[in-house]
């Protein structure tokens, strides 16, 4: 890659990255699937089930369905990107959770708010549309949950 | 515009930003009005008023006037960037904001602190100073009240 | 600077800084020392200590000692970045910090939790190694206290 290059495909990461939290908090799965996942896309959260969902449509079953019964607020910050090939780049967001859960959701625990800190260690690869998240691990540095209103 | 117009572009436009909330939380309304604004700026804050505040003086005028009795904190995350002409940009940044009222504050509604997550949808403009907001309008996925202290 | 030379800095510069929180969160002063410091580096907190830490020996005893018994969350947000030299930047980041404190923690002051918003006020620098933090100064706008758990 030539610098521009290399800058052209930072920023297109960091794009994509807003894609996935805007698309997310909306429930633009469209979007998701359109601008954001790889089709082979593999999501891990090892807090809440050890096995990755994948391919995509799995994450994607996942990810609507938890989020069918809840607002969500996620943000992400200050990522660190390194490129291993032309067409792959390793990536650490940093991010910040917050779900507002109902009785009414399936992992409903009680409480009705979890508001997380921790980090996507995310590879991305670049497909013939363009860069998307080829796989996604989540880990929380910390997790709090309280009840609200 | 080239690719490297774009990227200098792009990260132009995330000064401009970044300037609107360090000058917004510093109450710098001077760099607010000749680094972050056109003159023609318009302000839309639906949940507060649904008539927009436009030009960039009555913007000024309502902000200075709702932030004297407050302190804040503004944090913007992850924009979508998309430009519609060499001259345009279309723009969403996520956001969380953070409002201390006092009892003088002319919004006090027997709440002392408001946190809030939306997002903003914006439209820069390329003025021969430099990138500036054109119009901005603030929405919130989610609203919480609470007594600090 | 050529406008490339200036982008390349930038992002250096981002993920300069994006090392320092990923670094400090997870107590890995080993990328402490060699991916964001410069030997010389200087560190002021105001609101704790007058007096400066400083080369970055003195920065880092003071910060994995107080790190020591604490969990933290550290997130930066929007730096405004300005070139004074082709070798130096001054950058103003926004910044959140949550520090989990135990008793066992030399700062511990009766509260578990302290969570901040404040600036990061900063000069880099560009050695041959890349660039690097020259001096920091963080102030918080706000500080919250409050026991969690």
């Amino acid at each position: 890659m030539t610098e521009i290059e290399r800058l052209l495909a930072i920023e297109e990461i960091k794009q994509v990255k807003a894609k996935y939290f805007y698309a997310f908090d909306h429930k633009d799965w469209d979007m998701w699937r359109r601008e954001v996942w790889a089709p082979e896309g593999r999501l891990e959260v090892p807090e809440f089930r050890e096995e990755p969902f994948t391919p995509f449509e799995e994450v994607l079953k996942y990810a609507s369905e938890a989020a069918a019964d809840q607002a969500s607020v996620h943000h992400g910050h200050t990522p660190i990107i390194e490129f291993t090939s032309d067409t792959e780049a390793k990536v650490i967001w940093a991010m910040e959770d917050r779900l507002y859960r109902t009785p009414e959701n399936p992992l409903y625990d009680g409480s009705t708010y979890l508001h997380g800190f921790g980090h996507y260690r995310e590879t991305y690869v670049k497909l013939p549309v363009g860069w998307r998240i080829l796989a996604s691990r989540l880990t929380r540095l910390r997790v709090e949950m309280r009840k609200v209103f």
